[in-house]
């Protein structure tokens, strides 16, 4: 039985950029990509299961998803997870994602994340595995003279160093609660290092109502006993 | 020395729908499918067994049974635990189930489980791993517009969803003590699905007696010495 | 390396019946399989070791034995441990058992285990396998309406029931404390079933003295140093 | 990678006799098989290591060595462990030596343990794999009616009993210190039983000064940091 | 999944000595090997990478990097560690080091550890594989008459023990905070005995600033969410 099964459909064409998003430091990246598959209208290609992700899965409208998934549009890729990753896992975790991003041919690996500054700003912090690849970054986002980063991101990042594959991280501004706004900062950036050129006013307009939803499934997603939510409620427009 | 081990006779025919039911919330799931092998007589074709599962047998009228037990009739499956999974081994249970019935022509796969919502009300809650699949529970249950699933049934639509098997989920409302009524609500939407035209009549009946009985096997089962329980005491009519 | 590695010479003959003994409830198991193959002169044919076991020998008159050990006489087989089997290594511990039993002609199993009643009497309960088996219990002791079993004997009576082995329980009466008087009602059970003919006065005879040594090398196996018994007591006879 | 590695040149020659010193109760094996090697001069011919050992080395004079290590002269090996072995890995250790053993000519093996009364003698009592073995014994040593011994002693001398090699324990009565007088009581029985001639009173001369000394390694081993000792301290002469 | 994955280029030429600091007692072996890497201008070669490791980066000026690093200048290699091993997998990391570098022809493998006396001296202690190798030490260190070692540097020393390679321990004398000092005393060490000639100066003057920073990155290193720290802070000068 693999660690981490990634099943998927092949990804199409060449010079892919593959953004990922899990839910750390305010859902920055989970709530941010989210966003980003949805109203790009992504295709969902696949799922990545594992004996280590905690037993969820999310509904939506009665249909269920698993936890972490693969979306494509041209050529982005996505990677989101729905449930965080325990800090024992992330190395099997980024693994078993390079190890099936490496059949392909991978332009730059992104992974978007939040870190937390108790205050209340919402600068976008820009790190990347080599400095040719920082340069990209410079007047987009600010750079770190020094510090560290850890969980799954930091898995993905030295994953990239280790293997010579481009890697950015984007570290949103934020608190320990639900953070659309600093998701909606990340998007910014997004969108001018990749051209996406998708509006963020939705995400903030709905900035309320997605911290509260976040904030409940978080919670569910901690119960082992199944737990339903009756309201209906949009969750990104 | 496999994770987990099915032993069985190969399942007869082709296009089977499998009910799976294993003891959550309110033990919605196995009891409805314990009854409904009883009244309709399936036969037993097979045994799960596991170094995950806890060491225990239960016994009925001095034979003893496995605590995963697999049973057929004519194009229906049925998987029966005795015993709750623990997180931890949900993702392992799940893909030891799906990977043995892989072998056959499954059509459907349909999950019982509870759901606590603290309510008088038995609703039926409907999900499923494809809008298609939904739309024959739409007039049935009800959809739930958000939330999440854990534990095995969670593990269950996800690997249906991985795979492409179509799946269901049906939760039965219920509270977190044995809880029949909710069972026997879930058999009346697997009577309009499946046409299986179970009346629950005798269960709902025995139901003040069941929740005692199963309350009591339930609390043994979390013993680790021998306990015998001596009253004689009709399961299911 | 192997998790459970017996090591014995091969069963003579065919249509043999296996009986087992573990020390859970009162010790039943092991206290009347020991009285049993010490009374009718048993070979000890080899043992049985795992690196799930304690590492515990037991010393009798200077010489030192495996706390799992296989005898034989005729058509009989007997597996005593002196030391109790934890609920995770259950599963494990009696498959390494049945494995090893699978390459020769076993015609019955029969487990002695201790059923905690909390009432004074010394009945036995017995369970089986299948209804057929059953029936030559239910004459010699009391069939259990319903209940649940646990530990190594459920173990033990699963895997019987899923490799088509007929497999007997005996249940006796205990407390929880060395009870050799419910290991006499197990061998009167026995003497009827398999015609022993084995005499139990000596047994309940020295029951104080017994029930006092066990008690005494039962706390000593839970420490983890060195620990000798200095008196000459004689343990059976 | 192995469970436990062990790296050593051959042995020389046949019909050897392996002793054998963990630091159980009173660190009574240890102390006495580091005395033996040292005043008899033996060579050190291997090491073993494990990932189940503590990561630790220590430092005499400044040279550093394994701690656990084999050693040789003429017939006899010695096996010596500077720290003590958990009990859930005495089986993997005592299986590691005695495959690694079985590759040569073994007539005996002996292992030195300590055994707690709380009273002051310091006798030696005897225990062996079989009667024949045990015979040889009886004049030196006290012989152990009955008892349990446990730790990696007994797992030395159940894997002598199942692989039918003549296997003793010398188990000297000590109490819960540094005890190099119970060890020199071990060292007088090697003395008779292999024709040794040993002279012990170096070590009874220094048994303050020992005792001090093992306190503070034993202290010191159970540290995480590195600790080091300045005094000149000479350990056994 | 291999449990350390060393990804380098080859070492160049033969006769290699290899310095290893990891981060232990006052981080004395990595600040000290950080400060002969930049000073020295050796170049990065590889990274290791562990499921063992916790899932950390550290940024300098938003470049990210691996935690565990190999350097190399001319006839000397650098393994340095930003993460303190667990003791529990000292025995891995160090096996997964040695045996990458067993391709290669190595000379000898000098690391560099703290050692705590809580006093106020920077001395330095010398241990060594054999007495040989510790001669040249001799005059340069102190040599310790008796001791403990604990931790990746024991381990590393016992496998060069096992495996005969020349092995070198410095042990600089410090306390439990980041201790820049007992870095440059063993710098001097190294400067005697590899004739390295590396001004210390700049890491004494320092000092002050280096201990505030790796205390505070220390802290983070601990925490599993991001954490940045936004003082343009030149780390070695």
């Amino acid at each position: 039985m693999e660690d981490i099964k990634v099943v998927s459909r092949a990804l199409a064409g060449a010079e892919k950029t593959v953004l990922i998003g899990f839910p750390g430091s305010g859902l920055v990246g989970s709530i941010a990509l989210q966003y980003v598959v949805e109203q790009m209208e992504f295709e969902q290609i696949g799922t990545i299961t594992s004996k280590y992700f905690p037993p969820v899965a999310l509904m939506t409208k009665g249909v269920i998803n698993a936890p972490v998934r693969l979306y494509e549009k041209d050529n982005l890729v996505a990677v989101i997870s729905d449930v965080p990753i325990h800090p024992t896992i992330c190395y099997e975790v980024a693994n078993g994602i390079m190890d099936w991003l490496a059949q392909f041919d991978i332009k730059e690996i992104a992974t978007i994340a939040g870190i937390i500054t108790n205050e209340p700003e919402k600068r976008v912090f820009g790190v990347a595995t080599t400095r040719e690849v920082l340069q990209r970054l410079e007047e987009e986002t600010m750079i770190l003279p020094m510090g560290s980063l850890s969980g799954i991101a930091a898995s993905i990042l030295t994953e990239c160093k280790t293997r010579g594959i481009p890697g950015i991280g984007l570290l949103g501004e934020t608190v320990n609660t639900p953070d659309p706004r600093s998701s909606a900062a990340t998007i910014e950036v997004l969108n001018k290092i990749y051209k996406i050129n998708l509006d963020v006013n939705p995400l903030l307009e709905q900035a309320v109502e997605i911290e509260a939803a976040m904030a409940q499934i978080s919670e569910q997603v901690q119960k082992t006993e199944t737990a339903p939510r009756r309201e209906q409620l949009p969750m990104y427009g």
